[in-house]
């Protein structure tokens, strides 16, 4: 039967990257869904997409391609899941020398609804439209490329931890009590029992340097911050190392080497992507410095002074802020104030503060890893003494006895330790230019959508 | 100052496993937790462990280490977090034939408490006292070994899956509706609306496959089953892949390559282990046939039903009644009565059911992979079709209308799929025989632990 719906027996024998004019006259099976679809009486032109690229299929009258084959094939709208049996033969017209004409056609779904927007379109206006039709969304060409890429730069990250001799760890994001000390939880129930998401793997990592020194996650964190901007997201993935022996300078030499490893890894993808698509990828990936320059907190406030703004000592550093500065590309800002840091971090010793001049007021051994005005990354180095922990949680008002489940562990005494959480949406945001970390991931979470 | 307590700019030169006799001299810093320290009036052995190992400290009176070092090593409680300067010293009589003698000592964490079991302890009668000192428990051998093993099979998994093509995704764990439209769900407050906490993937992974073709996710999966068994958990690491363009024979043949490939890298880690350890790895890993049997289910009935037990067509096959048939190692069973089996699972075509004769109901393209007992993954073809999925639905009694922002992506053409997903822990426990999957887990959670 030259046409059918279901997949059977039927397997695909190529993807479309491994199809060239030299295979003239063999058989083949592609699969994918339908890209166009043109009948012009007597012939169809088709094209159907699958993981690699595009096939050109070409239905002729009188031809070898069997009349039913053809008139089916030009029945079917754009999106349809369909395969086709036929012969590769060489075309010198086709854009890539060869096309399909097809002798099997299977229709395994036909398209029920006209999709709110072309599926070769490079950008749609609203967002929301696009996410509504997410599935069909992720089939255009700049998303596909972008989330290529984002499992790609995974892999170069892992590989980095399996390098260093880092070992894969999980933490519950079901826990009792909140890291931070604070808001933006998710509350749950858990049997009896109130409970929250967690918002960073940070105590359970900690602890886990006492056992295994070198310690990396790559999981969700749940946030409840109702902020509608484009680099917020109620659900996110968090690349999170922990180390033990070592301190926060460590930790951002590993950070400069995961940030150049993983646009390498972009980069990589992008020459190939680029090779297949005859160079029409609409996604460029930054050059990274040999060394990502590091400025104090304290000389960034100087400097800000300087320039007449009114930010004092001890604020935070805005976006507007930066851009004041004119900071641009991949920067650390280093040795925040201690104040509003967690109570986990660790204060800075003497001499470690403001780069420019005398130390004004307490700071910590921490950092932000910056990308002009978006924030990608925030670490520090541990306190690792339970009597530290709980003298920084009392200045900060928190309820000591509700971490005893945490503090109990630097009992049995925590080596010296730093670490950090890296976005992994922020981090793709900045390696591909995508300007809204909605499209970082791939079903967004954040106030206003809870689906699809 | 030969005593200090701060980390500082002091940094480890070599590991454990990285000092052999051939360094006889050497200048050495090592870092770690003490696992023994015993003093003997005028010496001092002690000995630091470290992610790769054991190294042996002797400080004797009138010897190179100065006095005020052997005295504070000998004041230490087993634990400790420490770093030791010194030299390396080759001497026969110690057990990899060198140790050494320490110059400077630095005290990072000092124990505060007496640990509940020692770290050299081989087994402990209780559960929930190793679960209470986490941090430490994890120091013990045997879930080193787990734990390391572990990371290495998840790199193999993950190996696996970029050799063949697969993109990694990430959905989310925050959703609106029941997957599998029923119980078992942990509710949350999402800022004004009712969500809950994703149960499997299912839904997102089927969707992806529509513009990635071949998607795999390892991230957490939450079940609100108040079992108290030792193969539940609350919290899980669930493998899982999805897959355009095939059924759910494909997916067995994927299932099979992971498991064979994950006990090679099991196997290979404790090779090395042993090697360095002298043999001493409570741990062992299974033989993987070339084969993986699959059994029909209807043949399994029959089976029971010969053997005696009152078993009938549509019945679960409980582990007794697998234990009953003497099944043991891994084993596929297949085509599972449809009735039972959520709404996306695909119905067989006729012949596909009982291999022992007649089909006498209805059953599924399905798979469960077990090992012995324990059920490691769960699978099948895919309904592509929306017309489908809602019929199937409505015979369970579903909420067609809850689901639009699932069905609606079917509206646009979904291709044949099929796919599972794997249990990370409990293929673990087949894997190194570990008898409860509390420590396949490195913080379990379970109707009754929500801390540490």
């Amino acid at each position: 039967m030259a046409i059918s719906s279901d997949l059977g027996d039927l397997r695909r024998t190529h993807y479309s990257s491994e199809l060239s004019e030299g295979m003239d006259g063999q058989d083949v099976t592609v699969m994918g869904w339908l890209l166009t679809v043109r009948g012009h009486g007597s012939i169809t032109f088709a094209t159907i997409c699958d993981r690699d690229g595009e096939v050109p299929i070409v239905a002729k009258k009188g031809g070898e391609c069997p009349d039913e084959v053809r008139e089916a094939l030009s029945s079917l709208k754009a999106h349809s899941s369909v395969a086709v049996r036929g012969t590769l033969r060489a075309s010198p017209k086709a854009p890539r020398g060869f096309e399909v004409v097809p002798a099997e056609l299977r229709i395994f779904s036909r398209v029920q609804k006209i999709p709110p927007f072309e599926p070769v379109a490079k950008t749609v206006k609203n967002i929301d439209t696009r996410l509504e039709a997410r599935p069909i969304d992720l089939r255009r060409s700049v998303l596909q490329h972008t989330f290529k890429m984002r499992s790609r730069i995974l892999r170069a990250v892992r590989d980095y931890f399996e390098r260093e001799g880092f070992i894969e760890i999980n933490t519950p994001k079901i826990i009792s009590s909140a890291t931070e000390g604070g808001a933006a939880l998710f509350s749950i129930f858990y049997y009896d029992k109130p409970a929250f998401l967690a918002q960073s793997p940070q105590l359970y990592k900690e602890q886990l340097t006492m056992s295994f020194e070198k310690v990396f996650e790559i999981a969700p964190i749940f946030r409840a911050e109702a902020s509608r901007t484009p680099r917020h997201l109620s659900e996110a993935i968090s690349i999170d190392l922990e180390e033990a022996f070592v301190d926060y300078n460590d930790v951002m030499d590993r950070i400069a080497s995961l940030v150049r490893e993983s646009a390498d890894a972009a980069r990589s993808y992008l020459d190939g992507a680029k090779e297949v698509a005859g160079g029409d990828v609409p996604l460029a990936v930054p050059e990274i410095p040999d060394t990502i320059p590091r400025h104090t907190y304290g000389s960034l406030v100087d400097r800000l002074q300087g320039a007449g703004a009114k930010t004092q000592w001890g604020d935070d550093l805005y976006p507007s802020d930066l851009k004041r500065l004119g900071l641009d590309g991949f920067y650390f800002i280093v040795d925040w104030p201690l104040g509003p840091k967690p109570f986990y971090v660790k204060e800075s010793k003497g001499g470690s503060g403001d780069a420019g001049g005398e130390q004004r007021q307490r700071t910590s051994e921490s950092f932000d890893l910056m990308c002009g005005e978006l924030e990608i990354s925030s670490g520090s180095t541990r306190i690792e003494r339970r009597e530290d922990l709980e003298s920084r949680m009392r200045a900060k008002g928190m309820n000591v006895d509700s971490f005893e489940y945490h503090l109990g562990a630097f009992d049995y005494g925590a080596p010296p330790h730093a670490g950090c959480g890296i976005g992994l949406e922020r981090l793709l945001m900045a390696l591909t230019g995508t300007a809204n970390i909605r499209d970082a991931t791939f079903y967004p979470r954040d106030v206003d959508r809870l689906v699809p």
